[in-house]
């Protein structure tokens, strides 16, 4: 397949031919979401080539059974599952009674464009049909931000040379399955089938979990951009209902459906009263009309790219690649509700089990504070506070006890949803990032206040799991944490991995360090937290003992800290010297082989010196990538941001660029032949890190916000904009200096390469 | 369920009640086998309860679709299953129209017997059925030793209170299942179902393997011990071939059937000669007749008995118990038959994919060559050498090269069988123990040339793999082995297991010594394996070079050798400390817990110990017993064998006596709550060895035979036979001493307790 098919273009995403074989890469690359629903862009028309169907309502799951060859204590009976929703984008359409599918038809000419800047998706062909008709067609599609519960489709078809009798029949089909079920099983009860007015509903909800949809949807006409009403014939079978509409038209005339169509959940309404709703959503949709909507779409979409765009220039793949991380990850996750979060696909494909992994606190969130008002991020972080009694129960099965807490390695309900015993019981690290995410937060926005109310809790219960987690080893005379996976999951079951055992040390003081805060700020909420998690003196005494004598194994040779106790008993071959017809190693090596080599997947001692930068210096951070990145295989798609801003940190500009581009046009030119499973979501935030962090420099530590710019020499400049603690910043880089502008009315310190500036309201500072 | 409730007998297993809740336990424990096929002790009628319903033939299997959570790399596509064949012992019963079925009538009275000592299973019982009618039944049913594709059943019964419509059914039922499959397909193919002259025959295939099985019946009838002849109806759908037999019987009179039944299968006949041969076996058994067919089983059995016998005096349950492993043992396999190998579950059920694993080099091995003659074990160490291609593919997947084998951890043709990957891939001892097989052959019968013919191939695959598997470690500056999972398979994944580096280390060692031996003594054989595994100096010294220079981590405080490199970073705390409630620990811990505890599952270090006793001294070896038998739960059948014979070694006879207790009734007394799955054949070995080895402290080294007798106070004496090099001797063990009886024709020398004797040819020597 050819991995270089997308145009370049600032704004949009397009394609400029048809190719079969591109179909399902294309089908998740133009994926639409508004952060409630989302779908791949698969065809309004029959398609018989080979494509994934996917739709997708924020927070609908299916508890499947879990599949493991054999089964070990621990492991969870059920797995949540991103389950494929009512298909309602669907138009069949014939043409002198012969069905329009773009797999056997002549393709004329082809162009399909994914509009960023304004948030919709279009189409546009000219086929010849087998009967010798040739048509043009333009079908242009959103997913409104306005109201949320609201898609649109206007669907243009011309005859071009023929007069014919034309036949578009838009329905609704709730028969939709998994591609990932164990046995094709439907997880999709139909409850109601029916029509009103024009208006055809099904009312569905899904097994076991009893999540009600009613997905609706109402049809208008225009020929030749007049308004004309059809009659149709309803076609109503038990999982699909379908309108019927015949026009005959002329040569060049141009025949419209506008299909409105709407998904009505029971998270956000009563079950009795779906579809009563569905059709006030259609009614409300119809009288506002497609243009309108539309005008609104392209408003609240210029609303989100004033913070959140990223302009470069002087090239276009990489401008076009970061708007369409950021595109994505706006149209995954709002931040509205805090029941969602950022699944690994997003809207995009329904691959793994469960929507949120420790991506969203060690990649995500920065992303979310700096584009979006601080309720965004503190959404995400009260996902986890609502979890806690979750992971507590997990925690408990797996045999700790008194309160402490291990969330899960993925979930969508707070429950895991993963069964592999070195991910799901060693894989703790994760729960580390949960308290991270918190301290970030804090930092970051100054809502210290979210501690005392919510995040307290949280912490205590980690900081108890790894009090309980860790041993004493007396060989060691240490406190020692054994048989966890870090981050690079091309190591398992190993002894005192550094990221684990700092991450541990780090939680543990983190949490004591803000009890003892709180003991003069917020008394009150402390004597709650400390009477509901029943924390005594003995316990935090027990903690800090831990905390202090943890175990972090150290090379002196090398002068770094070592990813695990037997990392040096390896063979350390840098990966220059692997053959290319071996990478990546995933797909080439017998997991023991990987398991004992010294290439890592992701960063794993770099996460460390990464989140925790400021405990080591510029030397040490250099002596630590300079010792692992020659190992690292980057098979993680969350690997080359971190090295990207690491690199940017010790000056290596050049590096940091190389890592950039792994990170940013990963999906866009499908670097891993896997994007027609759905697009990499949650790495799509480690780009925009990679950015901000490594070519800007940004950070926030101890209530500053700081900067060290810097610039690849591919780019002429680079700007992008923060909203920090209220204040939008625009930070402009060119070759000759950088530009701040501070858009808010209140005058703002920043930090430029160790000076302190000080921006006036609506000012500007050149450095 | 009751435990106990097996009775007391020296020769043969009895219950002498029904209980619905034990006969799935009991259909384990008294299951028939002949070598070439065995099934469990399922009732012939019709039985509405819980059951788990076996037949099986001798090395015909399925390659199922494996089952797998998460994909690595290497896991093989499929997996050996050992099928449920055709069933032929059924016999429908009816009593005045009505359908004898144990779980719905009355039962008066109940026995049954698995006669070890003439090889022989009956039940007999009187019911009353619903409708008043109250019977007496007896069946006894055998698996001919003497023509092992022959099997007969003689079934009568008598009205006891009302005359009445007696019908027998027999019936063939090729419509069966396995319960341990992915979606409860059939694996077999029905190509023919007929009758000819009063024999039933189904013509059945298995899917993919295209096994080809013939299963046929025949039946005769008695009216008070008089032959009569009944004319059958017959019934035949499209699985199930059935004749049926009616006669009124008058009260206390009589009716029985004799059922003889064939498996002809394609492994040892032309496919399109089955029926003919099912049919000429069929003639055969009723020209021979029940009683002269079961004359010739006890003759048999005697035959085997007479060698491989074990009499225990003063503890009845101990010599039921011994006579049950060795009974067992020689249902499963008799050793003709070079492409069949002893599954952990013998024929008693179908549980675990594939027939062999690494007890039969490490554990059964020793059984089979001290009581049959030595081309049994020699056919165990052929199936090997005929796998090693296979184990070379296998080493090939993993990314070994050059001829390195491994041999897979569970197979029925040579293909790995098993699919987690800190086994699978991991688990590689079990390479060595193939080698070790080898030696242990070679030492004990004297056949040395078994090596130069074939051994070396092997051993030379098996060397290469362990010099490919190491790696120099700069930071110990030796080499090392990374990655692996010991015998004790509650640690994974861990670096420098002892024993496998021991194992590595002593494999290559005597493939070089064994090449350097052959030099003078098999000059052109070795120069035909040299060619053809194209060995050459380079590779020799590079051995060598590993051998020498490999690995074994120790304990200078502890003076012991340690189970891995990171053993003592663990908790050491002794079981004795483990609260019983959560005990055993693979029940009741998270698979992480257990990974991180310092229990330990069976013999590990300590096999190490075992197999190389001579390598240690008797301090050392009481050392490492102390150290790591008190963290040790025993939670394989495997382990307590090994531990009551290290035991012994060191004197520590009531230790060994509580170990043996735990071998030895592992399944009768049902300690695991689990024999309804089947019974642990191989460990049966090791029961064996804990008498043998552990209280008779036979050895074979250096091709001397001692002994260093010793006697559990709980016993009056105990008396075994051994085969050693063509010699029988006896060796019968009291309190007052030990008598060695030669029963062979050649003087025989021997070591006692550290003394030569020499027994004249029939002679005895008493200690």
């Amino acid at each position: 397949m050819n991995q270089n098919f997308i145009l370049p273009n600032p704004w949009s995403i397009i394609v400029d031919h048809f190719n079969k074989a591109e179909v399902p890469a294309t089908e998740s690359l133009f994926s639409l979401g508004n952060g409630a629903m989302g779908q791949r862009a698969n065809f309004e028309e029959k398609y018989s080539g080979e494509s994934l169907q996917g739709s997708y309502i924020g927070g609908i799951y299916y508890p499947d059974k879990t599949r493991v060859g054999w089964w070990k204590n621990g492991y969870p009976e059920y797995f949540a599952k991103v389950l494929n929703a009512p298909n309602w984008i669907g138009i069949g359409i014939k043409i002198n009674n012969q069905i329009l599918d773009l797999n056997t038809c002549k393709i004329d000419a082809y162009y399909q464009e994914l509009n960023m800047k304004e948030g919709w998706l279009m189409r546009t062909f000219m086929a010849t049909l087998s009967n010798g008709s040739q048509i043009q067609v333009e079908a242009k599609r959103f997913l409104s931000l306005k109201f949320n519960e609201i898609g649109a489709i206007k669907y243009s078809l011309s005859p071009l040379n023929f007069d014919g009798i034309i036949e578009m029949a838009p329905y609704i089909d709730a028969g939709i399955v998994n591609k990932d079920a164990n046995y094709d099983e439907y997880f999709w009860e139909i409850l109601d089938i029916k029509s009103e007015n024009n208006i055809a509903l099904i009312l569905s909800k899904t097994l076991k979990t009893n999540f009600h949809v009613c997905t609706a949807m109402a049809n208008e006409f225009t020929l030749n951009g007049q308004a004309i009403t059809l009659k149709p014939k309803l076609a109503s079978k038990t999982k699909k209902i379908k309108f019927i509409y015949k026009q005959k038209l002329e040569k060049n005339q141009t025949l419209s459906i506008i299909k409105y169509a709407t998904y009505v959940q029971s998270m956000n309404h009563q079950s009795d009263a779906l579809c009563q709703t569905a059709i006030s959503n259609l009614d409300k949709a119809r009288k506002i009309g497609f243009e309108a909507l539309l005008a609104y779409q392209k408003q609240d979409w210029a609303a989100i790219w004033e913070t959140a765009d990223i302009k470069i220039e002087g090239d276009v793949k990489a401008q076009q690649a970061i708007r369409f991380n950021i595109f994505q990850l706006n149209q995954t996750y709002l931040g509205e509700d805090a029941r969602l979060n950022i699944g690994p696909k997003g809207f995009t494909g329904e691959k793994y089990g469960g929507s949120t992994y420790w991506d969203t606190e060690a990649y995500c969130i920065p992303f979310y504070m700096a584009t979006k008002d601080k309720h965004v991020a503190k959404n995400l972080l009260l996902y986890r506070y609502n979890h806690l009694e979750k992971a507590i129960e997990n925690a408990t099965k797996l045999g700790f006890s008194n309160g402490a807490a291990l969330y899960p390695m993925v979930t969508m309900n707070g429950e895991e949803c993963h069964n592999e015993w070195e991910i799901t019981f060693e894989e703790i690290h994760r729960n580390g990032a949960i308290v991270y995410g918190i301290y970030n937060y804090v930092n970051y926005t100054g809502d210290f206040e979210y501690i005392p109310k919510f995040g307290l809790e949280v912490m205590i219960g980690v900081a108890r799991f790894w009090h309980q987690r860790t041993n004493f080893s007396k060989e060691k005379n240490q406190y020692v944490i054994l048989g966890v996976t870090g981050p690079n999951e091309y190591e398992n079951n190993v002894n005192n991995n550094f990221y684990t055992n700092y991450l541990a040390k780090w939680c543990i003081n983190f949490t004591l360090e803000t009890i003892e805060n709180l003991k003069s700020s917020y008394p009150s909420d402390l004597d709650r937290v400390l009477s509901k998690t029943q924390l005594n003196q003995e316990e935090l005494a027990q903690m800090l003992e831990v905390a202090q004598n943890i175990y972090l194994p150290y090379s002196k040779d090398y002068e770094v800290f070592l990813q695990q106790d037997a990392f040096l008993d390896k063979e350390i071959v840098p990966t220059e010297f692997l053959p290319k017809s071996q990478r990546p190693i995933n797909q080439y090596w017998s997991w023991d082989r990987i398991l004992r080599s010294c290439y890592i997947k992701q960063a794993d001692v770099l996460q460390g010196v990464y989140l925790f930068e400021n405990a080591f210096s510029k030397d040490q951070i250099r002596k630590h990538f300079d010792f692992y990145e020659p190992l690292t295989v980057h098979e993680s798609s969350l690997s080359p941001c971190i090295h990207a801003i690491l690199a940017a940190k010790i000056n290596r500009i050049d590096k940091a660029y190389e890592m950039y581009l792994r990170t940013s046009r990963l999906d866009l030119d499908d670097y891993n032949h896997e994007v027609a499973e759905g697009c990499h979501i949650t790495s799509m935030a480690g780009t925009w890190m990679a950015i901000v962090q490594g070519f800007g420099g940004m950070r926030t530590h101890n209530n500053a916000l700081s900067f060290n710019p810097q610039i690849p020499k591919q780019w002429e400049s680079y700007a992008f904009n923060i909203n920090y603690r209220g204040c939008v910043l625009r930070v402009h880089k060119t070759h000759s200096g950088c530009v701040f502008t501070n858009k808010s009315t209140q005058a703002l310190k920043i930090i430029v390469d160790g000076s302190i500036l000080v921006i006036e309201p609506k000012g500007l500072v050149k450095v």
